[in-house]
């Protein structure tokens, strides 16, 4: 018998759930847990017996691949419960896919399809009174792979550890954003790790934007590492510039994360009939349409915020604020996506998959 | 009273040592730990009182940043025993800034010298019967620090763990080693964390790695990543080329980590009589160099291996071998190097430091 029915996954319940004590008015993005959590690991080559269980500490052993190396990749996702009670996923092939795709990059081995979605199915759906109704209210959740291999040689594990964990989330607002153009520090190399969701990728960006933060800018837009004249992300965000009517936002690349939400703005902007050009936005090109007025909006498009617009960006210690608009092309977006992710509107894409 | 004393140290030992069931002739790098190591959490703000204790695996939470984020960093370094059964540190002091400064880079506490280093001496000073006698007999230290606070939002913890584990050494022969000069894949990106010891610098060089292994190449020498065309350093080592007599080495640089045997190489070649230059390598002139014969050596170097000769590289599919030649300055700089790492030769330049 092999792992392809959801039959085969061990359920450990815990015995009772916390979930009454829970204020959902009030929680914090990222730091309430669910009850339990998916774990399957992967040793001598094969993966093991997924397992289902409460949610709670694990041992490692100090000399842990994860520790030294590095060898961490994650996805974010949500699960969103519509107006009969039914929850639903978004796309999460597309973070599957991915995070097969940054599992390659670290040499990680890829998480079968009938693990990872079986997983993802069978946890949610015993989570499912976390998922509360209402717009913004989501489950954010969490798949992620470490190496729990020992030793201390700069060497890829042969063991792995492959978790689901959930949370519980509100909208998430992060107040007005302004931003720093990137002049001097980068996220990703020409041929480096830039398109995976690999743990290092994140770290890396902590101290330039503490700067940043101290500067009075919430996040920095990246650019090109060789250059610094071509836009790339965020961070945990792709970027979105509005000149005029059109819409540009950088392609992918090994430097820039193929985010979902990134690509399916761009398809319900184009069925909608905005322009959208996906090409490379040069920091001059930005400066001179901040400078001309031709600059309407900047957003950021990512799975924990959707949709965050952009004040004001700084470049060379000039700031330059944008303008306060009518029919914000952000707004407009994020209300199509999040009616397709609540169900409150036809999902013409086929985005939606129920649990 | 504050941590200013060795004695403020918690110890607890073993209740028994496992060091008779070690075979010290057939031991493989990084995988046997010594009976204890040293802990030091960092949490409110504050370094915690640190532990030695029994070598054993610790209990982190799903959440835990070193898991998503990969703030972590690491440092290598050995302990050498001499003929009177002393042990001896080399240059840890240069070991303890690197370590703050990649620190620093991400975004993390840096750890007070007085729990640095008396923690790297009384954990040594319990475990010297761990250190074998004899050339290429060593102690491997690695100190490391790992985000354990939780949550999973993309933040720098504010919980950190500075841990040091020891690991007995063979004399480390990896064979003959082959390179590849890196054309599209690289290591570290302009304004990005090369110069740190960050644990994803490595998993990001593991895949590249074994797509040079399946060719039949031990190691990636990296170029920079916007032209391909500098030679910079092999991901655990740094790389010298000898041009005739004259030696060469790329600087160090945001790319570039600032290595302990590099620059100790340097001053003992610069001591005795050989000519170095401390420049960027082009390619180019690495290719042009092995087909008219004034290539005489490449050679590798860093803590665990010390020197490593390399014997051929590629470049553009095309393979150069290089010379066996008499004189080897890789051999003559690597024995001067371990003769006062072993105290069999005087220590002029003050490196060694008794435990």
């Amino acid at each position: 018998m092999g792992l392809n029915t959801t039959s085969e996954i061990d359920i450990v319940r815990v015995s009772s759930s916390k979930i009454d004590s829970i204020d959902f008015e009030n929680i914090s993005f990222g730091t309430t847990f669910t009850d339990h959590m998916f774990v399957c690991d992967f040793r001598e080559g094969n993966w093991q017996r997924p397992q289902i269980k409460p949610y709670e500490p694990f041992l490692l052993d100090p000399s842990a691949k994860v520790f030294h190396y590095g060898q961490a990749i994650f996805e974010g996702m949500k699960a969103y419960k519509d107006e009969h009670d039914d929850v639903w996923l978004f796309r999460p092939d597309q973070n599957m896919d991915r995070f097969n795709k940054s599992a390659k990059r670290m040499a990680m081995p890829e998480v079968p399809e009938d693990i990872f979605m079986s997983g993802l199915h069978q946890l949610i759906d015993l989570e499912r009174e976390w998922v509360k109704k209402g717009l913004g209210n989501t489950l954010y959740i969490r798949p992620f792979m470490i190496a729990i291999g020992s030793g201390v040689i700069a060497a890829p594990s042969t063991q792995y550890r492959f978790m689901i964990i959930l949370s519980p989330a509100k909208s998430y607002y992060s107040g007005e954003v302004k931003v720093i153009i990137a002049e001097h520090f980068s996220r990703a190399a020409n041929g480096g790790i830039g398109a995976a969701k690999a743990a290092g990728n994140y770290s890396a960006q902590f101290y330039p934007t503490k700067l940043a933060n101290e500067k009075g800018f919430q996040q920095i837009i990246w650019t090109d590492d060789a250059t610094h004249t071509k836009l790339e992300e965020a961070g945990t965000m792709n970027v979105f510039f509005r000149i005029n009517d059109t819409l540009f936002t950088a392609p992918t690349s090994e430097r820039i994360l193929d985010g979902v939400t990134r690509k399916s703005l761009i398809s319900i902007a184009e069925r909608d009939g905005i322009n959208v050009e996906v090409r490379s936005v040069l920091v001059s090109e930005l400066v001179e349409a901040a400078k001309d007025g031709s600059l309407k909006e900047v957003f950021g498009a990512g799975t924990a915020a959707v949709v965050n617009p952009i004040v004001g960006f700084s470049y060379q210690d000039v700031y330059y604020e944008l303008p306060k608009i009518e029919n914000s092309f952000a707004l407009q977006l994020k209300d199509k996506l999040n009616s397709i992710q609540y169900k409150l509107a036809d999902d013409t894409f086929g985005w939606t998959v129920k649990v």
